[in-house]
């Protein structure tokens, strides 16, 4: 491949791979985040942009309330070589049907890009098209088209673009506020160990519920006020619901812990293993008429696990000298005891 | 990761890596086949499913009349450690946009995923973000969300999925009939040698041109009939232009070949090498007046170097047996001479 003279010059200090200079140093969000500098003024702010569970494409003659997103399964990140094939392809549909729901849209329309190397068995492959495509079907979504490329070993990733459409506007990440509940579908944790992560459903119906009652806050009546799903685990994707101002406070006991082999999740797991999908959403109003209404409509266990507070009021009610502490941060209340900080490590007392 | 039985049943015959069933035995167009016919129900058919250069997303309330394609730049595939990291970039934009400017529509919003093992320098991983976010500014493309996933060492791809909208009907590749003309932009071959292939230019204004051009035909006016834009190189491309019914005839002395380093491009070449990305479409009327209107509006040239024959025909006039041994093959008649059939090996007199 040919080059210009400036080029050669650019080229010479930018060796692709260099570890010492690693574009991962400082982890993901940072990476991502300092991609969209790059960008630069292509990037719109989210919801139009990244940041929130889909992108919004809200400003086309055509393109009006569409919601996009992308997700991967990559071998030896996402799965090994145990998992059975099918429940792959599944998988790659389900986690990006999930951050359409976690903003309250139906899935529709998606491409799906696969890096595929030679060395790949087409027995494999088949079954990988298989689950996707009957997954994709149950969940009403066409496969229109994508992309297959081959690399020479051991290596297969697939890439889906997801775009779905709703006819109420988007349920936010943003929008919570001091006085909300935070509540949460379905039960948390063991997600690897019981196949959760690969066999979990994405709550489309429910998002689509929690859509349509979100529009019911600008009446001044109760609804849903953000949403996102659960991939990262509570304790990180509880913040992203969380403004500058705010944080939250979760009751120990009211944690929805899911069960495998005999044993029941602890705090830890269920707030950090992450691969629930679950919804995770901020709700103004009463839990009770909340609760009869979803029994009403679906299967799945909804809970009321904590509460949105203004951060400077918590850290004068539980006696925290300095509220910058509180902000944008998870509490937790074991048993009526005083709140401790939580984050990803467990507590700090 | 944990399985039932039945799985392990399933499994136990699944190995992904196994050289000796390789799902790319018989090609990438086979596996592309194969993979749909697995996926099953959920695929619908070209143009609202793969088999055109983008799909048309056609069928529903918010997404009528949206353009979506997806492609990709992979290390040591696409390009090597001697490419500029922002043309890279540029690349993966442009090559999505030619996509969606062969159907006559213009991009507009773009999801960026990339694989970047965890050796990739981060002043390499900027620069290429500048070069895509630049090349999508400058094109009107928004970059709205994506992903970034990490495996291990010396790997890079990034996948763009982009989506564009029309005022216009999607100009196909189907709709080609037997006296149509066919006409290229630009020049053709020695896209790697010259850099082209990354240096190319998408042809969007002038797809839209060919679009809006297209609606005239239904009112028995001059326009286009079909549209495809060169990936693969003429010789592949233009069978995508072919019905069952006809075939394809190329003047050797129009056939514009570019020029690299004071030579000019070979007839193989120019046919052959692929990644030209200029459009190839079929024209219902008279080249001269289309020639002047496209003078006066575009900077890059326009070639009429064929036309389009119905097979059987054209196997009585030029005294081919078979009709069957016409449809869908490319000829290719040099300077009177009878012609001759072409095909990727070259000739077959």
């Amino acid at each position: 491949m040919s080059r210009s003279f400036s080029d050669w010059a650019t080229w010479h200090q930018m060796e692709i791979f260099d570890a010492s200079k690693s574009a991962w140093r400082e982890g993901e969000k940072a990476l991502i985040a300092r991609a969209c500098r790059q960008f630069g003024a292509c990037v719109p702010p989210s919801p139009f942009g990244p940041g929130d569970d889909c992108a919004l494409l809200g400003r086309g003659a055509f393109l009006q309330n569409v919601f996009a997103t992308s997700d991967a399964v990559i071998f030896g990140r996402h799965f090994d070589a145990d998992a059975p094939p099918r429940r792959v392809g599944e998988k790659l549909v389900k986690r990006n049907a999930s951050d359409i729901a976690a903003m309250g849209a139906a899935p529709k329309f998606a491409l799906l890009c696969a890096i595929c190397s030679k060395d790949v068995s087409a027995d494999w492959l088949d079954e990988f098209c298989r689950g996707a495509g009957q997954c994709a079907d149950r969940l009403g979504i066409k496969i229109v088209g994508g992309d297959m490329a081959s690399v020479p070993e051991r290596f297969f990733s697939a890439h889906m673009t997801l775009l779905g459409d709703s006819d109420f506007p988007a349920l936010l990440r943003e929008g919570a506020r001091a006085g909300d509940k935070i509540c949460v579908t379905g039960a948390l944790g063991f997600s690897r160990e019981s196949g959760r992560h690969l066999d979990f459903e994405p709550r489309i119906a429910e998002g689509g519920f929690l859509a349509r009652r979100s529009c019911a806050l600008s009446r001044g009546a109760e609804g849903a006020s953000a949403c996102t799903d659960i991939s990262d685990g509570v304790a990180a994707d509880l913040k992203n619901l969380l403004s500058p101002e705010t944080c939250a406070l979760l009751y120990s006991e009211r944690i929805p812990r899911a069960e495998f082999g005999g044993l029941r999740a602890s705090l830890e797991r269920a707030l950090c293993d992450g691969e629930d999908y679950e919804l995770l959403f901020a709700w103004r109003g009463e839990f009770g008429p909340l609760e009869r209404e979803w029994r009403g409509n679906f299967e799945c266990e909804i809970c009321e696990m904590g509460k949105i507070f203004d951060a400077s009021e918590f850290a004068r009610r539980f006696g925290i000298p300095d509220a910058r502490q509180c902000a944008r941060e998870i509490f937790v209340s074991e048993n009526g005891r005083p709140p401790a900080r939580f984050s990803r490590g467990g507590f700090s007392h």
